[in-house]
């Protein structure tokens, strides 16, 4: 009995196409009785072992990953979602998205996980709320990606959130920047704390003291990067730099700027966490920390896609390294 | 007997919550019989009449509605998502994305399509492929957007095609151009045909040959912006303005231009369909015709859940309009 068969020796074997076998195994209509029969006599005689593919379509399982966001306005969202349809893919599954969009009661969450737990087999998922509202998602297994909510014991793909910020800030003080502000949302998550963490070590550690009036913390939205660059340009002793915590931010940033008439990269420095088209095309380019979203989005699919076979992974956080893309955003101060 | 009592009267008479009252409305479960016979009751008293809202979460519908998109990274569709998302909510109902990615089979559409239809009350979509890929879609009420499949019949909200190509080719025309050349994705959806059309109708209304090796059609994706672009700029007699049809075109067609130390707006001029953050930021600004992506998601939800409270809707078609937005991406020539 040869024991590494391919399900196209069992097609071989049986006379049949190599999409009946799988439809044979996967246990799906549209079969004949006489046909299913030669089928399973090729698998038996040929000690076929089902592929990982075959393996994953297991029956009763409805080959659905849902792919929960926290909104589908930003392009780093929509990467990790093509990331993860693309893993799901290549294991035979589909992959939905539900856009939070931060407007749910904990009420309506329940309803929503309800209805859907019957579809789907398991769920990628980038975290925006507390604890207290993912009840729904406890029930299948999920993968939390980018954020993770403080405190979960869960698996889950992030990536160097302080390495990254350590990083953006380092290139400032570099460039002789003393005087560099900070604009991020307000939180628990790991970005919320640790990209912060990372701006004020690098000031700490080149005896840079931290100022208060330096320091703009809203929400991770667009508008708090227009809204906090106002004022903290309007300071009267303003800063010479601007860390935007992430690409929202860092376009709101960018535009009060260019409304001002400011020329980034000679008037105002500014890098920021994350990277997109916008920072790579906007003025002179944004020196920015790239985040391989579409990488986290992958990982965690096929992370999650290995749960639901039954394995135990050895490994239940994983976090991924970020680069700094230098761009001409910074000015060199003395 | 009050007829235009609300769900708040029916609450405070049954002495329960209104969120009670629309558990019983709704046939949730959680609510005891008691309950129940209470808010029956009050309801039958009262002679409450369904709200809007109320109406369209009728029992034995899921609330849920689903967005069939080509992909997830082009902002236009994500744009589109958002305005369904926003109507939806305003209904009660849930929204589910699902992004084609043009690599399924028929045969796995039809599978998914069998699965989701238990779950979905109705689909906004997007079309991308052929008639015959659409069977599973037909079995639910929808409305498509943006994209007609060729010869449907059915309910759509659809922007003026003709109309944006003809107000971005006369922007060239009045400032000089002669020699323009157009990038765009083949087909014959709408979207293939009209913007196509208008391109060769403001030339020959002006008079000006239509140029065969000026006309460079692929796909719309960027990477066809930057190969038709180098292609089109390496001719004997290279065009001094390229239209290309969409954002994603628009962003090859920079790209290459930059990359070759280009000016836009100088050295060479561009115009696009639908307008993007890239356009808007990228360089001088790139000339613009404005999508109402937003809007037409708005509008195609709306319609939608009409069909589903069972309305007969007048209008099966609805035509937005367009606007240039110009910008300083081209060049006057003489």
């Amino acid at each position: 009995m040869q024991t590494n068969a391919t399900i196209k020796d069992v097609a071989e074997r049986a006379g049949v196409a190599v999409s009946t076998v799988s439809r044979v195994i996967n246990n799906l209509d549209r079969v004949s009785p006489e046909t299913r029969e030669k089928v399973n006599r090729a698998i038996s005689e040929l000690g076929y072992i089902r592929n990982e593919m075959a393996a994953s379509i297991k029956t009763g399982t409805t080959r659905f990953i849902l792919t929960v966001v926290p909104d589908i306005i930003n392009e780093f969202y929509t990467a990790v979602i093509r990331g993860v349809e693309a893993r799901a893919r290549e294991n035979g599954y589909f992959t939905l998205v539900y856009a939070i969009n931060e407007v749910h009661s904990a009420a309506e969450l329940r309803e929503f996980g309800d209805k859907l737990s019957s579809l789907v087999d398991g769920v990628v998922w980038v975290p925006s709320m507390k604890k207290k509202e993912l009840d729904w998602l406890a029930k299948k297994p999920f993968v939390q990606v980018d954020r993770m909510i403080p405190g979960s014991k869960g698996y889950s793909v992030v990536v160097d959130n302080y390495g990254g910020a350590c990083m953006a800030m380092e290139e400032l003080v570099e460039q002789g920047h003393r005087k560099i502000a900070y604009i991020s949302g307000k939180g628990e998550f790991n970005v919320d704390v640790e990209r912060f963490r990372g701006y004020q070590d690098v000031l700490r550690q080149h005896g840079i003291q931290i100022r208060e009036e330096y320091i703009c913390q809203e929400n991770w939205y667009q508008e708090t990067g227009y809204t906090c660059t106002e004022q903290l340009l309007k300071l009267k002793d303003p800063p010479t730099a601007i860390f935007s915590g992430n690409n929202q931010i860092c376009i709101g940033s960018a535009e009060y700027m260019i409304e001002q008439g400011l020329i980034i990269g000679k008037d105002i420095s500014l890098v920021e966490f994350d990277d997109s088209l916008v920072a790579k095309y906007l003025g002179p380019g944004i020196t920015s920390v790239e985040h391989p979203t579409y990488e986290m989005g992958y990982m965690a699919a096929k992370m999650l896609i290995r749960l639901l076979d039954g394995e135990v992974l050895e490994k239940k956080n994983i976090q991924m390294d970020v680069r700094l893309i230098k761009r001409n955003s910074v000015a060199r101060v003395s």
